[in-house]
């Protein structure tokens, strides 16, 4: 039980020179699964032991050069997960994040939908919705725009915001979205909000849509979420040369051992290859049949036996965010439902501070800021918080040291 | 034996209309290992069967995220057959190929060596050593380069084209190399040529060398092939900054399923890292583990297995090339004592013909002039053979049914 909370300041300041005191190392900054997520995995690592074990489906000898696009059983699993056709999938290596930054590249250096390279246009600029994922973010400021955060609501961006820039600027290339469990907020793009992006007019006619489905069956229960499919809708509108869709096993399976993929539109998929196929001769074809033959049977366990170990860090810091609320005007929290993150809001002006507090005392948290543009927070108040690679014990102490500093912040 | 050589046109002509008929389907248009150098590796599929097998020796749990420059002991191992020091080498993805993309896209992106991002520049050119490897050739055309051939000697490039260009204009940004068993002559690039790169003086301070060493241990015999460390030579001669170093397993252990790095100057090693950090999290450190353990110690065994078959075959071509050669005026190639290639000349201007003759009666060779920049030979007279792929019987009737082509041509 969170009992901290009902200190008084001379108590907090005590408890929190005991923490700077004892040397602890705690860390709740990244997306990272726990080591009892991965020891759940171990029937992965014997998917493939014998030579004939690496023939994928069709017979293609997965040890060997080929297949550009992927082999079917892994475009079969990604096409279920993210509600897509197989045909639209391409199977990618070990990252997502990797995909992302070549379909920017490769728009930049070659231009997509038919258009000029974006190096050779000027004064780009990028949507954000904001708080969002740092890593985005930084693609595109990496490559020269400049980003513009969006208003995040419950059920999706602020789309008067998105149309406002997209309809009116034709220098707004695109827009970052994690439509499911979004990063760092944790909610859902509502169907409504799907459509609405389905239906986007932008001016520019090179715009796109960066259709982040991290956390497609990261789901706390059978039933917590559900998001409409943004290429089938978006088919239906004939706006489909607008979505890039991305997704991987990352916190499926072993993050950065996985597999990932990409999937548009048959315009698109054409376009990306042309360029895949100058870039590389394939993507590892042994990792997606291990993960497919691997998933496409045991997808379902796998991810109730996660949603077990991650639901109870996600409902202790429920637990302790609710005493933060009662008692400290101003703080907030999300409360998803699936995925890695929530979201806290502490009073406008302290998140930095909290983020420095806890630091000293041997508790990692996320960048106060690393959630907008640029790590710029213009109201100095969201903090993510990433729960699921301390132990229980682990986090219920970085809970106390995290509720000492909101309080003494 | 290749008695088809000896027979007359009128023969030669009925044997060819024999080979059309029988719908035969050859290969020998890439560089691919066979079956049975596959089934040799069966060991690397059995070294992480538990989750106690996926931590690295410095207790990197090689499941989970992190460590962007790859595991030390995959770090060593290319070290090792690089001949460059540990820190210098960045373990990468499945694909050498991608990670020379990706330095010839950062450096069109954001700039090399600290200069303007050659998107920005203008009249862009890149030497290409010729006879050379066509996708290294595609990946400078598509980012807009003039792709310039360069002589290729018996030792290397012949270094007064390279320096004339180099020395003198500033737009010639770099040049491809494939330094030890070339594809697709097959020569190594002696002391002398490597010490004379080293001390090149280019126009450009964004000259680059990419130096793909995809063949450092591919030779026949352990006394067959040695190159001399370019890194280490460049080093001496204050020129680190001007070489990309590049090296996989696809021809190691399996096309596509190991593991490649990129090897450089710590400046360049600060300007790759920085970039790929934005990237991704991450490449595949269970790639790098499964390739570390077992080729830390079969390395040696491996390669004499492949030399074996790899060997055989080149000896059968030799055979057949000898015959040609001393009936048909003109008829030349190389024999080389390691890798992937032997580069054959038929008489000029009748390379096309063979190759399409060739391909009606079922037998794919690598297109003419794919080893010329543009696809362009001058002269019309080189043809890559790539003999590991087929089973010694079907290269034989390949060779045979070759040989009649060069004959009818």
């Amino acid at each position: 039980m969170p009992e901290i909370i009902s200190l008084n300041k001379q108590q907090l300041e005590k408890e929190y020179e005991n923490y700077k005191l004892s040397g602890r190392k705690l860390d709740m900054s990244r997306g990272k699964p726990s080591a009892a997520q991965l020891d759940n995995l171990s029937g992965l690592l014997t998917q493939l032991t014998k030579n004939s074990d690496c023939f994928a489906e069709d017979g293609t000898d997965c040890r060997n050069y080929g297949c550009i696009d992927g082999i079917t059983e892994a475009k079969r699993f990604f096409a279920k997960i993210l509600d897509v056709e197989e045909e639209d999938v391409v199977v990618c290596g070990n990252s997502s994040l990797n995909v992302m930054f070549d379909v920017i590249s490769n728009a930049f250096a070659f231009g997509v939908r038919g258009c000029l390279p974006w190096s050779k246009q000027g004064g780009l600029k990028f949507l954000c919705p904001s708080p969002g994922y740092d890593r985005h973010f930084a693609i595109t400021e990496l490559f020269g725009f400049k980003n513009i955060p969006v208003p995040m609501k419950s059920d999706g961006p602020d789309m008067d915001v998105v149309r406002k820039y997209i309809e009116n600027d034709p220098a707004v290339k695109g827009i970052w979205c994690v439509p499911k469990y979004s990063n760092p907020t944790g909610i859902t793009f509502s169907d409504k909000i799907v459509k609405e992006f389905a239906e986007l007019k932008p001016a520019a006619r090179d715009f796109i849509v960066m259709w982040d489905n991290a956390y497609a069956v990261h789901d706390f229960s059978p039933s917590s979420g559900t998001l409409a499919s943004a290429l089938k809708e978006a088919k239906k509108q004939n706006s489909g040369d607008m979505f890039f869709v991305f997704s991987s096993t990352s916190k499926i399976t072993w993050p950065g051992g996985g597999i990932s993929c990409v999937a548009a539109s048959a315009e698109n998929i054409k376009w990306f290859l042309k360029i895949l196929s100058i870039r590389t001769i394939g993507y590892d074809k042994l990792a997606m049949l291990r993960h497919a033959r691997f998933l496409n049977s045991h997808l379902n366990s796998v991810m109730e036996e996660h949603a077990k170990i991650v639901k109870e860090k996600f409902y202790l810091c429920y637990e302790y965010f609710e005493k933060l609320k009662r008692e400290v005007a101003g703080f907030e929290f999300s409360r998803p439902n699936g995925g890695y993150f929530i979201s806290v809001n502490v009073p406008a002006g302290r998140a930095k501070k909290v983020v420095n507090l806890a630091s000293e005392a041997g508790l990692k948290l996320t960048p106060a800021g690393a959630t907008f543009p640029g790590g710029q927070d213009p109201e100095d108040k969201n903090i993510r918080i990433a729960p699921t690679y301390p132990t229980l014990a682990e986090l219920e102490d970085a809970l106390k040291l995290f509720s000492i500093c909101v309080k003494l912040a």
